[in-house]
């Protein structure tokens, strides 16, 4: 019996029943069937070798996509697990599998876990096993059999009961056995270049009501190339982490003893949250905003009518009854209390654009799995904005508070950022915001307004809120990861909810349109951004010690120093004196260490010329200078937001400016 | 039967049994039984013609004390009541009293309350009633009459039920009867000087979930004088109120249907609250504290350890199931976050004093009937700080905190303020955290800097908490009332609790004594008061405007108005430019209104010479100024903090200074 196999292109090519992926690569050509790892069958992942018996589509899975990549992890945690388990019978096993940049499996032992200490038994294991290269052969069992097969492991035999259907698929691979429905590589020779990585705890199944089991992490590519560039992604990684050099630099903690995702910014950490929140407020209110403070409580009442605790209640903390009938929310959102602020007068036609902004501290629950230092936390403060404009209001507006974005992101020195303009589903517009006048013309605005500001701009039809069309501003990490930085979101329908009106010209109410806006999200994040972009060297602007003063000797240079910094307190630089009873050699690798951008070095010669010797932070040589011209430069470079005394020019700038 | 009555002066004196106050009153000097108006027999108060029947001892109350005013009240409420009775026989009765200020009755009608609008009718019966001076008798019958007597007055019944024992005692006054505890005139020619204030609802019994009543205010003297003076400081009170401002001068607003004590800070107010928190942050970071900011939110944990949820548990929020057996507790105070940055880091002697400090917001739960305007809310942020010190210490540091408070109270111009050192009850040691040395050298300590500073000061003995001695600064409102700003309140106990330690010189562990100190309290109670003060009149550092620029004609002025307005904001200040086409004296007038310290006009000679005519608020004339001089004068008055242009010197700075 042939069966028709429809190939990706469309063109159809018919076999013998029973042909495998492998064979039809074969067919097409050598050096494919080099590169196939699996074959998608009608959609299906399959294994290379199994045999397709009845006509269909099919897809050949190659070495360099993430799906041929995927196949090598999945084999990677596989032979992962085989290998603990030759080493450690008692392990019992929980799941594996391959992840976004490796693969894991956890595991549990009753008397003490896996350390990091037992990875290269395991490794060198591993590599016996793929040296060994024996068949992984394809099993499958019934339920009662499996659940027999694995009765030492309680873990699996949970795993066995939530498969649906009766029948359980496996591979085994000499004495060890594992079930799951992935796909496995055909042979082991192609898992040469894997690593593993780190042990650390994780709940059974991720929920933290479960045990706490041991996973252990590793990664694995086709090409040696990838597995080192790979290495040195993660060695920057462990450099840039913002909880790493926020620990290092005594920027913050968090201690789920006291409260989970709850951050405690230490004295450093504050300076630099505290100046990134004066420079914001300031920046708005130059630019025409209204900073006010509103409750960070609210009567859920409100939370009910503007649909959030419909919508949103899971990440929303447990209300609290305050008796009287009042229920208090702590606001996971600042547009409701901004809508407060906007309703409590009679507002005019004059008085748009209305632009309302605060750092609101706001609070989402987050699972306390997904936590992590200050990029995830349950206590935020966003740097939150609404503007309520006309409907023809909206394109200036939208310029504008481009605009102010830019020029924000202009003296963080922030470049590398693209737009991301997201519209209604013009197929399925019945899903969103009833009023199609309102999507036209402000759709049409946005895109105008960026087109006459001359940016470049992704379109994504279908990607609009419910409410409203929004430009994502998205920026990459340090890591390379892109994340929404600003955004900036019309809001047809809460204006709609909470029944708001200005008075037109024309005498009569109308209803405004509300944009949120935020220019850099919140505290939390963007500090962490930041620290990760800046690898804890903040820019002297920013940076908590801006100068370490170091006399070199304590007898005869203190009294230098200590007029020195009377200077620079009141020219309103920080600056310490390090007058400790230490080598000057290790005072100034210190401040090195705590990437102070300049350590200023004093001694004779210093004294006599009234001069300093600076040494900037990063560079090796240091140099010498008047102390006055040095304090004014250094005020200068604060002035100017510069970055390393250079104040490079943002990319979407230089874009604005042509 | 002759009996022995012993007078304040420890006199002895025999009378007839069944003499009264008023007898007494009269054997002992004509110009004492005028004056009198009740006794006090063996402590307990009695009406003045009252019989007494045994050996006691006897106070003859006066009009000219407290208690002899508050006769006059209680008269002034029964006869209230007569009238209101008399006028409106449906009006049910609730209780009626003399209080603070005054007296009231509260009352309940059925179809519509009582207004403002009837008290001109309830005014002129009560002078009727009071120019007829028929006798009040006193009358006496069982719960079961009493009841039956009131039986169209439901509120009357249950307080009857609630009284203890069967008897009922009471007042008549012609067909009018209510009973009461409590001691009356014997007649009435003494109620003359008496007024109606006000009507304002009030829960029955003050309990949110009872029935709403209405609530007549008046007052009474004895002479008109007294009653003109009170008439004063009411208008006083009410000019200064800051509720009132807060809504004229649009600084703030609280809806209870979003939160009750829950305010919103507008545009204006959150202006005038950023400012001092940029002053206060600055004050003591120059001052040698670090500033940080924690979280509201903290494990319940935390606050049994420090001891506050069994003892504070009444004034806190309901705590929040976070899952995961995690219950957090919105802070009633920010003592234990400190705590936890003290913690987070091994000290050393060599770090104290260690002194944090923070913006802190805390959450206390009020109950509703409380809760008033910014004074009295459940969401505030103190200006709180904590020092974390070794015994010897201890000293010094007072010094040094009292120093800073002294100086921020120069720069808000607060000078009537003294001083109350609280010490532990010498008598009673047991009562106070157990360590007599720690105690003894603490309150020495605190004596001593008191004295080498030169202040005055007062001693209470047996005020101190239970965890260490304290020194309170206490203002005075506009109103005359006296306010606690400041505290600096030792600590023995949290450290223990905690179980904090620094490492000595010794290599040792040593306890610290950790100092709770407060400056200007939080910043809804601090604005609260500085709006009555100022009486909304700012001055021109914490202004919201500072600068309104009216041009005399829109067409020939307003360019050289806005390159004023140019100027002004670079020079930093917060100019507002009226161009709405109104006449400029309606605007001049506006700008007084909303007390902006200077209206700058600008016509045909100020363009011609690059002046500006300039009037300062509360002044009736203007000057004519070079502009530049103006911006000058206006940025100096700002750096100086000064009021009026004028620097006055606090008494208490001025003490310092000798």
């Amino acid at each position: 019996m042939s069966i028709k196999i429809t190939l990706p292109d469309n063109s159809i090519k018919e076999f013998d029943a029973g042909v495998s992926t492998l064979d039809v690569a074969k067919s097409i050509a050598n050096s494919l069937a080099k590169k196939a790892v699996a074959g998608k069958y009608n959609g299906q992942l399959i294994g290379l070798n199994d045999a397709l018996s009845a006509d269909g589509s099919l897809e050949i899975i190659t070495k360099d996509s993430d799906e041929g990549l995927n196949v090598l992890r999945q084999t990677g945690a596989f032979v992962l697990a085989a290998a603990i388990k030759a080493l450690h019978p008692e392990v019992r096993l929980g799941e594996g599998e391959a992840a976004d940049d490796g693969f894991y499996y956890d595991t549990d032992r009753e008397d003490g876990q896996l350390t990091i200490d037992q990875l290269p038994a395991i490794d060198a294991k591993m590599k016996e096993i793929i040296k060994a290269n024996a068949p992984i052969e394809k099993i499958s069992m019934s339920k009662a059999d499996a659940k027999k097969a694995f009765a030492d492991e309680p873990y699996k035999v949970q795993l066995i009961d939530e498969i649906k259907g009766d029948e359980v698929n496996g591979f085994k691979l000499g004495d060890f056995c594992d079930f799951e429905e992935s796909v496995l590589l055909p042979n082991l020779k192609d898992l040469k270049h894997f690593k593993l990585l780190s042990v650390a705890g994780a709940y059974w199944q991720g929920k933290s009501s479960n045990p706490m089991l041991q996973r252990i992490y590793a990664t694995a590519y086709y090409k040696e190339a990838d597995l080192e560039e790979d290495g040195k992604r993660r060695q920057e990684a462990k450099e840039r982490d913002h909880r790493v050099i926020g620990r290092d630099l005594d920027l913050f903690f968090v201690d789920p003893k006291v409260g989970a995702g709850l951050p405690y910014w230490m004295p450093k950490g504050a300076t630099i949250r505290r100046i990134i929140e004066r420079y914001i407020i300031d920046k708005e209110i130059a630019d025409g905003y209204e900073h006010v403070y509103t409750p960070v409580l609210m009567n859920l009442d409100a939370y009910k009518t503007s649909g959030h605790w419909d919508h949103y209640r899971d990440d929303m903390f447990p209300p609290m009854d305050m008796g009287d009938g009042e229920m208090l929310e702590l606001r996971p959102m600042n547009c409701p209390s901004h809508i407060q602020i906007f309703k409590h007068h009679i507002r005019s036609y004059r008085e748009l654009p209305l632009r309302i902004a605060e750092l609101g501290m706001m609070h989402r629950y987050e699972k306390s799995g997904a936590l992590s230092g200050l990029q995830r936390v349950r206590e935020m403060t966003l740097n939150d904005g609404h503007t309520f404009v006309a409907l023809d209001q909206v394109q200036d507006e939208f310029k504008k508070i481009l605009k102010l974005i830019m020029a924000v992101y202009e003296d963080f020195n922030i470049s590398d950022y693209t737009f991301r303009l997201s519209y209604r589903d013009p197929k399925n517009t019945a899903k969103y915001f009833d009023d199609d006048e309102m999507w036209t013309r402000s759709q049409s605005m946005l895109k105008g307004a960026m087109d006459d500001l001359g940016l470049d701009y992704y379109e994504a039809e279908g990607e609009a809120a419910f409410y409203g069309p929004k430009l994502d501003i998205q920026t990459k990490t340090a890591l390379g990861n892109e994340e929404t930085m600003s955004t900036i979101q019309l809001d047809f329908m809460l204006p709609e909810r909470f029944d708001l009106s200005y008075v037109g010209a024309d005498g009569e109410n109308h209803r405004p349109v509300m944009i949120h806006r935020g220019i850099v999200g919140t505290m939390e994040r963007f500090i962490a951004y930041l620290t990760e972009i800046y690898k804890g060297a903040f820019p002297t602007w920013l940076a908590p010690t801006q100068i370490e003063l170091i006399p070199v000797s304590l007898d005869q240079h203190m009294d230098y120093a200590k007029l020195l910094k009377d200077k620079m307190l009141k020219a309103g630089l920080r600056v310490e004196l390090d007058s400790r009873n230490e080598q000057m050699g290790y005072k100034i690798r210190e401040a090195q260490t705590q990437k102070i951008p300049y350590t200023v070095v004093v001694g004779d010669k210093e004294v006599d010329s009234a001069a300093v010797s600076v040494r900037r932070y990063g560079e090796s040589a240091g140099e010498e200078m008047p102390a006055n011209l040095f304090i004014e430069s250094v005020e200068a470079e604060i002035k100017n937001y510069s970055r390393d005394g250079k104040h490079k020019r943002g990319e979407g700038q230089a874009q604005l400016d042509k």
